[in-house]
């Protein structure tokens, strides 16, 4: 794999937003000016049993690992309040997922509310998935907004995550 | 692998009591007198990260169903209405774990609600937890009470999903 050169101030991340209809995926290297890598979507087939489709999102993530190689995962954790308990379970099980594959492959994640996730990309928590994906297109230089939406919100959790990683790194400095 | 002689008529259930703190399992071997194989919790440590113990959680069952080989596995699932947002995520990560294990072993799963499966030992469905167990020694013939309470609710589940086998059976054959 000759991917780009990845250090603790270029780190490669892979971000998520997790869904067992469609999950968002993109990968993004930090630096100076983060830039874009890869992105897409994972769909497990809705006529596959639960078993099954819980299946092709593991293994679809683990290729995903093992093409890219990132350092690190950034996952979006929805804000579970807000949920009805059967939304609740279902996210829940494709975010177990993630958080598993990135075990497997020893690589820390974090997780990140939507609303941060958004206040990352557009300086509010307001925004609307066709603002998200400007944003993003803006923030990673692209010629035109990523598509579909769900992979410009997992951009956005990797660039979220990078944002986060900048200020501890900061903080740590200052003191 | 020395194990019982598992055909259609005696299938070797693999029943699982899904917790991300406590997880219960056991082994059920079917037929007319249906006969306690093993039985256990995994307790992810607590102070492990949460992909971790998702993690160890994934490693502990594939050792199981690896060491025992089960034909079927058969999954307690929470009536998700009576929850909280908060307990239905962290019961969907552990039965997102319980079936990906299952698909990755090719075994199917099926899912019993906790009603369902206290009705199964016991014939009506309020048993609390120290009924549950002596439910279970009797109907397995053991000599004392399963313990802890978990791995009595993980043989249930399997004794729940082998009385809901046969009776599948008995309606197809009168058909």
């Amino acid at each position: 794999m000759a991917g780009p050169l990845v250090t603790p101030e270029r780190p490669l991340v892979l971000g998520i937003d997790p869904g067992l209809r469609v999950c968002g995926w993109g990968v993004v290297l930090g630096g100076a000016k983060p830039s874009f890598v890869a992105g897409g979507v994972i769909r497990p087939r809705q006529r596959d049993t639960l078993p099954q489709r819980l299946l092709s999102l593991h293994d679809e993530m683990t290729r995903i690992v093992a093409e890219h190689g990132p350092s690190e995962l950034a996952i979006e954790d929805p804000f579970i309040g807000a949920l009805a308990p059967a939304s609740a379970l279902a996210i829940g099980q494709a975010r177990a997922v993630a958080l598993l594959v990135a075990a497997q492959a020893g690589i820390e994640a974090a997780l990140y509310a939507p609303a941060a996730v958004k206040a990352a990309v557009s300086g509010y928590g307001a925004s609307d998935k066709r603002q998200v994906q400007s944003m993003v297109r803006l923030l990673l230089g692209l010629d035109a907004d990523p598509e579909p939406a769900d992979a410009a919100d997992a951009l956005a959790v990797a660039l979220c995550h990078l944002g986060q990683r900048r200020t501890r790194a900061m903080a740590a400095a200052s003191r």
